[in-house]
């Protein structure tokens, strides 16, 4: 007998990484990036506030972090309208995800989502042994009318929305949301992602209500907070599911000095706000810049911006090549037909001046190459 | 149908917390804890290199952690002569407990550790449905033996050991735990968790061979490097092992701020040794303070110190209980006979001046309580 012995699952499983990390491909190509836009992080920052907050509890970092997360949870639930009881913080959106597949997803049990929407999702779906069950984009947009209907045909426990999503960076209304909530098959539940709605126009996020069991909001401080090497995210629902997480998350797992800083974060709502007009005015040069390359930006209620190259999905791998060759880190969809697209998160003015000189001999290479 | 469906594992858990954290105690309460020496925190804090370090690292927090921990893992293959493929760095010893039962423990399952050690490592057994199969401690000593025998007798996937073992502080020689090794039975892996190995005596720790699939060492920068809010641990064994932990883990959930520190604290040995120093020192005076009240402090390797009250668990839980009224936050073993003990963290000489003058009164109090 072998030593150690995996659970059957585990064998089953490929050791597959959901996302190769820039450091990963740094140390593959032997020479940093110039330009850090594909990982859809926020090259602007945590405010000055959460930089301090976090600075000043590093010294505390002896201690273990509250096992409650007590103040970042009465901050947010003041903030978004709930009860603390609402609320659990974990590890990042990733982290949440993770827990919540595996309170509800046994081996065999069907999940639906979109085929190239979020693979950390998948990841943990397929780790847990779930039957994962993808229906299409429709017109570059997540398809919630074929989401519910897939929900409901197969039975699903969980159905994954991302609002707005990635990696498209499109978006529906907040009734959208609602009437798909409304029409959730019994016993299923929506996994609704806003990593990225504090980017998106009024109106994209339905209001919360703590006491629906139908859905679960996931929030993070990785994107518009600009603190993504902190770990921070934020489950939202009813008090009964939230209490469930206490049976599997890791009760002392919060870094201290990371719930420091999502607090102050937090409540420097102004610096958010400067965040978010420069994150438009980011997306804005690199749709002028897509357009004057002659490609076709796609409208973004997020802080990238997802771009039609025109051609097939050889052809978009080829430009993303050719920028990464170039030392511009970007990333593009995995599926076809969204395959055809490569996705640019905002940058530093200094970064889409490097963007701006770079695309064009970019595409050049990849014309050359894929004629 | 109601919603959402939790699998049939998830709602036959309790929604126990392994431990209740000192600040919840504190809000409880109403009023914060004067001395902090419950938790086995390390107050002497983190390496003014590691403080520097993470704050550095802090204002690039916007930046995803670098999923492959690479330069924490040189360095940590350098320190402990073995290669990079042999370690994986986690949240903490928890987070990794939590992966590494998750990759072995199916439902039914059998797991051996000693009655009365590391509930967090129970928490994560029974959160997968495994079955734990206690051993009782001999001697206030985890039993080596006792171990071996009975996860030979229920083909155990796991045997857990703690050297130095907490709640008791107490170790056993490298020899014992090598001996142990050797006897493990055929597909029974060996999870020797040495959190606090760094205060314990040269020949505690077997030399590490990455070439063993039988063990798997867990290691800490929580205790002797003063970390423990920043959440970094290291599993250490053969690289098959540590490959198998990529299907299951968090690929970018280590925080940024963490890696850094945890690097600059590895690589400043020196003041290690100073902090092992002022712990030796604590220690002794903790052992001074009991038994000038007339009680018997175990001896340790760890930093800590387990006391034996001389009475039974219900005059030691009075003891704390009054200690914590005085507002000096310590714990104490879980099970009877070792819960007969305190258990008490090394503090400065200011937290130490306060349990010199707060012990008297609250044995007193205990004494008059449970005549």
């Amino acid at each position: 007998m072998n030593t150690p012995r995996y659970t059957p699952l585990i064998t089953s499983l490929p050791a597959t990484t959901p996302f190769v990390g820039p450091e990963v491909q740094e140390r593959a190509r032997g020479r940093a990036f110039a330009a850090r836009l594909g990982a859809n992080e926020n090259v602007f920052g945590p405010s000055p506030k959460a930089i301090k907050a976090m600075q000043d509890a590093v010294p505390e970092t002896w201690m273990y972090g509250d096992s409650a997360s007590h103040d970042l949870r009465e901050a947010l639930a003041a903030h978004h309208g709930v009860t603390m009881d609402n609320i659990v913080i974990g590890a990042g959106i990733d982290g949440l995800l993770g827990s919540l597949v595996r309170m509800t997803v046994a081996q065999g049990d069907r999940v639906v989502t979109s085929a190239g929407a979020y693979p950390t999702f998948n990841y943990h779906v397929n780790g847990f042994g779930g039957e994962l069950v993808q229906v299409p984009f429709r017109n570059d947009h997540e398809d919630p009318h074929a989401l519910i209907a897939k929900a409901t045909e197969v039975e699903a426990k969980l159905v994954y929305l991302a609002n707005p999503d990635n990696p498209m960076g499109t978006w529906h209304s907040a009734e959208m949301v609602s009437d798909m909530i409304d029409r959730l098959p019994d016993g299923c539940l929506l996994v609704l992602d806003e990593a990225y709605v504090e980017f998106a126009p009024e109106g994209t996020a339905p209001p919360i209500n703590g006491d629906d069991p139908r859905v679960i909001r996931m929030r993070t401080f990785s994107k518009a907070y600009g603190m993504a090497g902190a770990r921070v995210g934020a489950a939202i629902g009813h008090k009964g599911l939230i209490d469930s997480f206490a049976k599997v998350r890791d009760h002392f797992g919060m870094s201290r000095i990371s719930q420091a800083g999502a607090l102050a974060a937090l409540l420097d709502q102004d610096y958010l706000q400067q965040t978010l007009a420069k994150v438009a005015t980011a997306r804005d040069r690199i749709s002028d810049i897509a357009r004057t390359n002659g490609l076709m930006p796609l409208p973004s209620a997020t802080n990238f911006v997802t771009i039609d190259c025109g051609r097939d999905g050889d052809f978009a791998r080829a430009v993303v090549a050719e920028m990464i060759e170039r030392d511009i880190f970007i990333r593009m969809p995995f599926t076809a037909p969204e395959d055809r697209c490569i996705r640019i998160s905002a940058g530093t003015p200094a970064d889409l001046d490097l963007l701006e000189t770079t695309l064009p001999a970019a595409l050049d290479a990849a014309r050359n190459k894929s004629v």
